[in-house]
């Protein structure tokens, strides 16, 4: 099995269904990736060593996510000089807002990329981008991976064009 | 000089201006505190190890203010069974309410005590209050320092009805 | 039967169902504790009293669960010493953000302690720190319970190393 | 002089150069009424007695204003029968908006009146439009009001129309 | 059959299962209302119109129900001096917090009553405190209205003190 | 066939259900349109071809929806000098209101028209609006549009005062 | 003088430091345009009138300014099938939010079409397009005040790159 | 000269005093950068084409500051593969929360990675991790950042232990 580059962190297994997209789109990007459960609060002996070895174990980003007052990802980049790229999980009375701030609004010197509430799928491109930027071969895939994304986009369109509204939404069952 | 048994601790000593509130008001409620800068992102370690170590210092209650993704009480809070108390300072351009929710929102199992934003005279108070639950000598001091309070808006009152608005507003100076 | 230490109160009998998670932990914690249905705005009267009488009948924290334009944490703030704990109510349309802002935004001289919206476990935890700031037994068994909170964390990290995602999934039934 | 037909309350004397505002406007409806410095947190006892007594002592209409978890126009609400207008006061870091919701989300049995933040004016003009309910003369008074407003912007327009926007502005001072 | 005092507007059939609370209360309190679907933007003419002869057609106070960007209470209260209290409706993506802003912010000289998002029941006891403020009789009618609802929080709380957490929710059905 | 007259593009084909309402009311106010999905952040070429084309190829507006960081519409006003409404869509954890405020803060020089939220009928008649500007025929169906509505409302109140609250609800089925 | 094809509404004179950028950029692409104070709530009937006879007396677009409770432009667009374009105005506590709600989110039916807070420029320039959906000399000046607009941003990317961030800022006095 | 790593893009030459932040970090450790003004909305091909070259021309990654509206670095991301920073500028009435949601929202396929409103010294910081993530030369010089502002925490800590607060504050003129 591959060595994973990158970490998947998240606070509690409840983040598990948001989370995992991060895996898949990573190894449909071919990057090997690893799955960790862990709290900046209920175990923050855990989760400080976990980020302290990371950069000596291999890796070289970690994606994180959490929800509410979302303290995970920035608790890891306090602890690693590795990329720490965050993911607010939409959950309970805030619905996420809470999470984003919590992760995005991080004090200077200590930096975590955040993305999209429920974002985890842009986390793991995310993550790719920031091994391709030093690997062409995986430049090369995610060039192809977006070429893929508009040749879709085409696609919808010339059947849409061909089907009309109602012939679009029966064909695909889209629904708003 | 009496041992301190509250630790009051900052993420910046730009929230010092802020922070000296609870010092202040607990100094007037005759206890003694100390005062700490510390940064769970900056200085992590620190951070854990003054958590760890509190209790068996003494403290018997702490008071954390941060400003923006507000991790400090939470952090604090993962490393110690004191009562931690949160004063989201405002800041930065959401202005204070991103460092409520950051302290707020704290998941299942790790309570933080927030107060309001900037309210750091507030948490001196509580934890004055949180000391007085056992003992009566602080309740007593608490007991007269509201009264004092009931007191100040009696006064106050009385001078409005003597004077009126006009001659209020030029003795006191108050403005909106 | 026990002397409860600990009232808590709430403004309607819907928040029964958020609010009994308080009563839950307290008792998991040794901690006796009675439950009150009042109103700061419909039951006026009782609610002051209740609030003033608590000290003398022998509590030593008060947690106020409420909704909307949530007045009930602060009002018995106002006729008693004792530290109280805030539980904003998720409900209508302002979600629980209102009754955030309404119990965490109190006035200098009047603290409450507001926990997360909905968050009646961790003021039940709460209150179990301020009485364990002066009984070692009680901070214990808090120390206990945050021990038992990480090694849960531990569990189901070495669960999903072994089952993998999917796997994990499958037998924990755990969803977004 | 004239007895007094509206209570005007506040919960601070800072906040009296915004709630003056009401006492003129009345005055300038014909309506005599009186300004009270009270708190629902600091002055318990004071707050409730005067909104118990309010109407035996011949008022028709409190208004209240208070920032931040402005509980006091619903605690009086919650001791008089008499129509209570709520006035938010833009203050600290979430600027009033905090005052508006701890205002205007009452609990069903117990309404209160909120005007816009700030909006003293519009307060006294609310209590006036109440007394005028029963009081044809009132209502004329406020009728000419409204009809005076009306002019004001009329000419205002022909003003504009004269001068074109820099001589009106040159003439008036006007400013964004 | 009695001539109405109160007319309830509302912008919308949609809004009648709301603003119907508004009728109900003002029955229960012996006052006889009517119920008016109109449009500040789809019928303006009839709006203006209702709200000019509302007056002189007896009514003494009126209630506007509206959601989204709410403009219905404050037309009416362009056109007519008697008190409109505004009933922001919760709908589409903002919830109501939209429609709130858009009645409550009313610019001085015209003022609106708001009161809490489908808050249609205390929109009816708020028309009738200010009916009441000249009549002693429907005075007295609220009065006792306070007194049942404060009754009902002292059997509640009987309740619970005599079934406890468990029974109290088996027997009431009560839900979070 | 009849040229259209107006370009609906949408980011995404989940958006169709909603965008369709600005096709329907164009067609009943007898103006052809296209239906296009593009996206700005995955098929940019594509995005920004239909924009400059647009003109030459005889469309007058375009309507643009899109939710999230909505760029669509902005997007295409960069590169066409038609007029361009944007339709901020709900959905995702900030409901839409990232999307409204993504749509309408655009930089001075580059306007996009913002309707509601989910708002696409609106968008389709304000279309039809522009496009009357310049042509009577339209502005004539369009102001028998607004007569139309105008007269449901006549008839939706005639038949609340015949049927009741109840009855017309019965009738109806209208909920809240 | 040129008969106004664009009538600019405002709804107090504190509005027009704002709008007059509305009429600057009209005078700039060469379209004449009428400046008016009328306010929604202190002037409904002129507000009406000036709506409804709008189209006869030649007008092809109106811009309207309001903030806070803004109704302005949703009452002027309730009297006329002319496209109408709303400028929230930053105002108040809400700063300018409460306007854009307002504004924005217009019933099914009656489309404002809303461009940024404090976006009079823009709103000037949407009025042109829409004017030059049906002249080609209106949007070739469109199309020209676009290039300059490109142009100068080149310019200053030029000069950025001579002169360094120091040099130019000293160059240009930019300030954030 | 050293050919740069990261590109610096900004909307407008008001955001520059803010965007240096990043190049003099960068310039710290010892990354080189190069700053470009362009604008997703005026020059949209200017923009375009420089993301596209971004890659071929040797830059690793791209920092891009907006406001408002804020498109630039989603923009900047459909055009390229590399990994995009976007930095949320604090302005206009809704002071930055309006460009952090239009930059963290981004659709799934096109990432980007928001850092704090005016958060450009963490861009930088965040694109030295991802050079470092194949650069152990670059990683060591991160360390040694983190490692010195560890050291500053302490050394201010020691201070105001050494001096207290009052003489703390008059050494450092530190400000709330």
């Amino acid at each position: 099995m591959t060595r994973p580059l990158v970490g998947i962190v998240m606070g509690s297994d409840s983040d598990l269904p948001v989370m995992r997209e991060s895996a898949r789109v990573l190894e449909e990007l071919g990057i090997a990736s690893e799955m960790v459960i862990s709290s900046a609060h209920r175990a923050p002996d855990q989760t400080a060593e976990y980020a302290r070895r990371a950069a000596e174990r291999g890796l070289v980003a970690i994606i994180a996510g959490a929800g509410g007052a979302a303290h995970l990802p920035g608790v890891i980049a306090a602890y690693t000089s590795l990329p720490v790229i965050g993911v607010p999980i939409q959950s309970g009375a805030i619905n996420g807002v809470d999470a984003l701030y919590a992760i995005v609004q991080m004090p200077s010197g200590v930096p975590v990329a955040a993305v999209a509430i429920n974002g985890a799928k842009n986390a793991g491109i995310l993550a790719a981008q920031i091994i391709g930027a030093a690997r062409p071969d995986v430049r090369a895939r995610i060039d192809a991976y977006k070429e893929k994304l508009a040749g879709q986009v085409s696609e919808k369109n010339a059947l849409l064009a061909e089907l009309g509204i109602d012939g679009y939404l029966a064909r695909t069952g889209a629904r708003g």
